[in-house]
């Protein structure tokens, strides 16, 4: 096996990935030095400003081990104001106030005569293969994964996802898209994952069992998971923030059927965005277009869970194996079923 | 296949139900007449006097498409009061009104100079094979079921599960339990399970995706789902009202693994208790057990999840074709396996 | 002091009343009869059928020591489908009961071949002055309520409010309005409480803690708060459930500004609805309006927590002593005041 | 009126702040120079090493409109692992990094072996007074802070509080504490305020409407309101994490005695820590105290309620006059009562 099976009966869009929903694009910064193997990763909902210009956003936390910043004001207010972040647990801070810099250059106002802007940013702790302790990211490469986002991007160790473990293999981003058809409209609905969370006895590929035969192979013997599993979902749809959360929930399911039981110290967190319509900063009445009503929104809740099981499966298969920290070493899925005797 | 197959790494307790979880029973009132085919099914977390002996609790609303009572209470005081118990969805009332008085019974103060109790019962909508127009559900069912609670008790098409279906195919009442170690020490973990959710395409049996072929072969047109699925989780560690959230979370795992994505319409629903300790109705100080770390709580993680997966493959394979309403049928599992070509 | 002080500097609509929202009207149904003295009362957002034509709401759990049925579908989907009832604490499943008939009766294939109604039932503990044990209610008293509905009702000691205490005086339905002017238009709030929250000492009066001499001048000796308080709260402004959301958690601040500091057990729930838009049941897609931004809201926040504090205050202040179960008496606010040194 | 009226019928302790709960201190460490009006307070629950020996909590998230980070994880855990730190919007990411590097200069294991820590950082929007563009405050303020944390502190104009608006006066640090006596036992519940919410019309003094006539005096013409309160709650009552989120909510009626209706634009949060009992970091089995059981909770909330009205009103009694920004003013509480004709 060397691709990721296709997950589910609906089809992909033609990239198969997060990208395939107009106006998103993904960049990446990856630093990779010895102990540092780490990295930042933006997503963009659209090329413009979205403190002008947000779009309706919702996040579900299936597990609350996790130091993110941003949800609390999008769980009350419904809207994204800057592009997705991610990054090592340690990073946060930096990148969240690269955020806040980036937002003020473009908008003097903010936190002067204008409220402040919200930074997002979301994180996986990739400890294991990088030593977070020399805080390596800086506010640069922010702006560097910021000014590389495009439609067509790497997977696998890249980005923030560089250092990350999945399933005591390598992980890291993973992206994948499906096609629902609605009462006639074709929605798309894209998943890119920052995959760090998961024991190899539990790793299940395309409802194989695979891990066990990898464990027993492998000898593994991890402690406690302290992964996480950063979850985001793209859609054309028109929904507002309730029904977002709504899909960011089915990410659950998705997530489940790799094998995961939302472990304790994994973080693990959806959030769903709609790029059917934005929210202008400073209208007094917000224009709507009509909205999908939730009797009919069950394709998007199977493409949802699709799009996230496929996406963890092909962070699982592009990643290379990488050496980091203190000559700690995980290997590639790839790698690891080819020494299976 | 005959038989559902074993979930996980695991073992099972001695019964595999929620039974082995010390002090737990279950009963059941079965109505099978015709048009209607519903009942309601009690579970016990203990034999006393639950509003003078409360049980640490708490819920996960997966979707929350679901008519139930109780949970407002359970989620701000983290106690269960009354027993459990699961009925159709338009016999809540009737089953609530039944604890009410049964409470009072016991306890004649209660909304006089005590405060009044929280009823709890958790529905599924079984209108297809069961005409809940009729109202049929009586209090003194709910009576016949508690009394009826015993360690030994039926699975597949009886109690609240007597009309309910799974995939399309018939459902029920289904349950499993398995053992988790922690440090030297064995816990046990049970699921008992009101399945009625889910559309045939998305069977998933221990990974593999058999609802397909039978959907194929049995030409099924489903609509969309209007089903529901209750999961119940007992066990003996201890644990507070907010590590048991986290245990019913886990209970989402264990559902998406069946194929399930949390369809829309249906109100899918899991409750944990613990029975390690209890919550004395009048005392000002609540003596407590020593509570089970959060970093050593993966086991039961896995084991919820892994009962959870097993309790609805169980209601699959326990129950059997039922006729009901205007001639409508469901068959079981094991009947269309051996219908396949 | 005759009557409630004008609360805030927002003026009230025509009426003073809930009935002030387009569309809102309100009936009664009282029982009055020795140890019965209780009731059923009955708000409508709109006239027509709300199963087919539901309105966009969301409530806001403030102590969630309640028994209401309903709730958790208002949280996932954001929308009313039946009128709002309010009665007391042992009678929410008859009321039930009673809206799943009246659901039928309009819409033969509810729980057939569409989806089941959600019930809507909010209640307050009246055991003090009604023997709740005697299940007085019945389901004919939801239908005379319901007939009852009008946009001139009574406030006091009525409908549901018949046996309700509130700061150890006699409590019951209240109800207020307030216009917000937002650029250039002019909002409509309207409030109507079921009063039945708080102990005699705290009891605030626009400001001034009367409660504190009236409880030295009546030598009341209160045991710990066993009330509640249901807070609903109409709009014509455009909002979503979201943003309803928001709007019932400022009940909080009208409510506390009486004195309340949400008893342990007192179940008080806000529930906040727009008349502006409807939900077709049917529609794939559904048509909306133009939405108040929630950088403009705050006179909206004003506005609810004004209505909400005047409501219980008109409570207290149209609220006649009465006496009930056992010869418990609670004396009217006015009577209290008048029998002060 | 020189000094805040006493608030409510309980005592307070013997410092009047929340240094009246064992174990509690607090620091400072303030900025004030031209357009920078800022700093740090450092809230520490216990002397020791907090990710070792981790305190019971729980915050409420009344308005959203916020930026902190750390709630995430304390919703999931309900446990503090770093001392609270409190600054404006723009340097939560400063103060979180120097958090995070604080508990690995103590535990060198941390994001290595061990799990990473969970910072908090709360914040409020102190860009009236402050540059927060000029990204003033560096990591070695959270030291100082920290370093000074002591039983006695300052209060008004000072650290966090340096730069924030309170009712469009001089707002800042305010704190107060109430002895509540139940069941023969006394507790003490602390409060601690960063007050930077409300527009002067709505502000209220012990249930006087002050701020209508100082608005009209001082001819105030605030635009929306852009400011937050964070609300801190200690306590050395047995609590566990649910309780304390119930303590946390009661801020909510403290806050709004005060005149606010929780802005749209205001992040009103509410933290509550338990002193009563500490959580080890790696046991398996947590020892626990007997519990205060929610039947007797009621004088904390109310005690709760008193302590968070009585701190806003001392940060406004106790903060100076102000000068910022461009040289935007703020003057105090009581030069503005002075020049009142």
């Amino acid at each position: 096996m060397k691709n990721a099976p296709h997950i589910g009966l609906l089809e992909a869009g033609a990239r198969g990935t997060i990208a395939d929903v107009a106006g998103v694009s993904v960049g990446h910064c990856t630093l990779d030095a010895g102990d540092v193997q780490t990295g930042v990763t933006v997503v963009r909902p659209h090329d413009g400003d979205l403190y002008r210009s947000k779009v309706p956003a919702a996040a579900c936390v299936i597990n609350g081990f996790g130091k993110s910043i941003g949800l609390v004001q999008i769980e009350e207010l419904g809207v994204l104001e800057t592009p997705i972040a991610l990054t090592n647990t340690f990073s946060v801070s930096t990148i969240a106030q690269a955020q806040i810099r980036s937002a003020c250059e473009s908008n003097g106002k903010i936190g002067r005569d204008w409220p402040s802007v919200n930074p997002l940013v979301l994180e996986c702790n990739d400890g294991y293969l990088n030593d977070m302790q020399t805080f390596a990211v800086e506010e640069a490469h922010y702006r560097d994964a910021l000014a590389a986002c495009s439609k067509d991007f790497a997977r696998g160790a890249v980005g923030a996802g560089r250092g990350m473990s999945c399933f005591e293999l390598k992980g890291g981003i993973g992206t994948a898209s499906r096609i629902a058809r609605i009462e006639g409209r074709a929605y798309t609905t894209g998943a890119l994952v920052l995959a760090n969370c998961g024991r190899l006895p539990q790793l299940t590929i395309a409802g194989d069992a695979a891990g066990r035969g990898l464990h027993a192979a492998m000898q593994s013997n991890a402690g406690p998971e302290q992964g996480s599993i950063i979850m985001l979902v793209a859609t054309d749809a028109p929904l507002d923030s309730r029904q977002l959360r709504r899909l960011a929930m089915r990410a659950a399911a998705g997530l489940a059927r790799t094998g995961s039981v939302y472990g304790h110290g994994s973080g693990d967190i959806a959030l769903a965005f709609s790029t059917a319509y934005a929210v202008p900063h400073d209208a007094a009445l917000i224009a709507m277009p009509p909205l999908l009503s939730d009797a009919f929104i069950d394709p998007l809740f199977q493409s949802t869970a699709d799009s996230i099981e496929q996406a963890v499966l092909d962070a699982l298969f592009s990643a290379e194996s990488v050496t980091g920290r203190d000559g700690h070493r995980r290997i590639s899925l790839t790698d690891a079923l080819e020494a299976q005797p």
